[in-house]
């Protein structure tokens, strides 16, 4: 964080940023708590996820008010600008991974009223790499650190190969047992929202590497997931 | 727009909102020749339209680099702050509907590798509704038409109660063919990208009543997609 002769300026900026990462906290329990729900078949946890994400959202416009609030009453220019325009983005991109976590809430209710089925299993691995992700990027936004940054927009490749190889599994299984094509459709969505919640977690990354370097990172990121041209054929050939 | 003395002002708010338009144009012709490679199950203009999101991207970037340079340059208050702010999400919103036409793309070069399936003919039918919000939240904005962003805001209903007819429909049509569970899926997907971007339609509409009234709208859109919920049964009960 750039620093001011005006102590108040700099008390400004530290409350925005104590703001995104009160934020980025609530999101990512959010998140643990909604695939606990799954885990444990907790209707009633899942349902508080969906109540919960009110908070993130009330959050967001608090960031968002005060930013604006800030941009109008200081003035700033180069550093100070870009954490404050950062600080926007940030809330944008913490609100959309609160909308994933509700979403995961939502299904997880639907997924308590169908049988159990085999592949829940990957989703609480998948989650853990997304919320050491989220972890990681609330650690470098407080630190400054472009390197940390930088590290988890490399990391989210695996959560990209472990959606890969589930939606694979998932397919699979639905072909073997149209039983279990609705709570598989279910866990589809599910997986594929903590995979975009990975994503929103390397876009809040690259902000912080832009904010800290004055620059967007240069190359593209890897990209892992590759089944939106997935095709994936009935087990034993044509039926 | 806000009138001002300084000419040259007014031309670069100008510039601005003509850019953001521009980069609304493409994403609305993007979705369109991205449901046209499914319908015409036309895998090269699928590619073009992946190819294509580079364009978005690209205009995205300008925007933002613009509207930071304006803050920086002129330190606007009120009207013009709320303009400038305005612009950077809406960017980002234009960017993520491109990014879900891509993804359409994507998955329609994987649907052309599958056999035909008759939920199909759903997909051109929901898309011509979202494309519609679309040109009519561009209208909006370069007119500073809060009313007919409101009026986009509720319209988001209809694509919703569209979309969670075609979830049902889909796995319904699973269940009876295991054959079509590949195809199947990736209609889900596409389906669920078109409802996104209905989504983000109507963020770009709350954004413009921001920009025109000072404030966000105050009551929840009505929200028609409850699939996340959804359970669907074997047809003919347990097999």
């Amino acid at each position: 964080m750039p620093q001011h002769i005006v102590q108040r300026y700099d008390d400004e900026l530290k409350k925005l940023s104590t703001l995104i990462v009160q934020m980025g906290g609530l999101a990512e329990s959010q998140l643990a708590a909604a695939v606990d729900a799954i885990v444990k078949r907790d209707s009633k946890l899942a349902e508080e996820v969906v109540q919960g994400d009110a908070k993130i959202d009330a959050l967001r416009n608090q960031v968002d008010d005060f930013a604006i609030e800030m941009l109008a009453r200081r003035q700033p220019m180069a550093a100070d600008l870009r954490v404050i325009v950062a600080a926007l983005r940030i809330s944008s991109e913490i609100e959309r991974i609160g909308d994933y976590a509700k979403n995961v809430g939502k299904r997880a209710v639907a997924l308590n009223q169908a049988p159990l089925v085999r592949p829940v299993h990957a989703i609480p691995r998948m989650a853990a790499l997304v919320q050491a992700l989220i972890k990681d990027t609330l650690d470098a936004y407080i630190t400054d650190d472009a390197a940390k940054a930088d590290a988890v927009w490399a990391r989210d490749e695996e959560v990209d190969d472990l959606y890969t190889s589930l939606f694979r599994e998932l397919l699979t299984y639905m072909m073997e047992d149209p039983r279990s094509i609705t709570p598989c459709t279910h866990l589809l969505f599910i997986a594929k929202n903590i995979e975009r919640i990975g994503d929103h977690a390397t876009n809040i990354a690259e902000l912080i590497h832009y904010t800290v370097l004055g620059e967007m990172p240069k190359e593209d990121r890897p990209k892992g997931d590759d089944t939106a041209y997935a095709v994936v054929n009935v087990p034993g050939g044509q039926r």
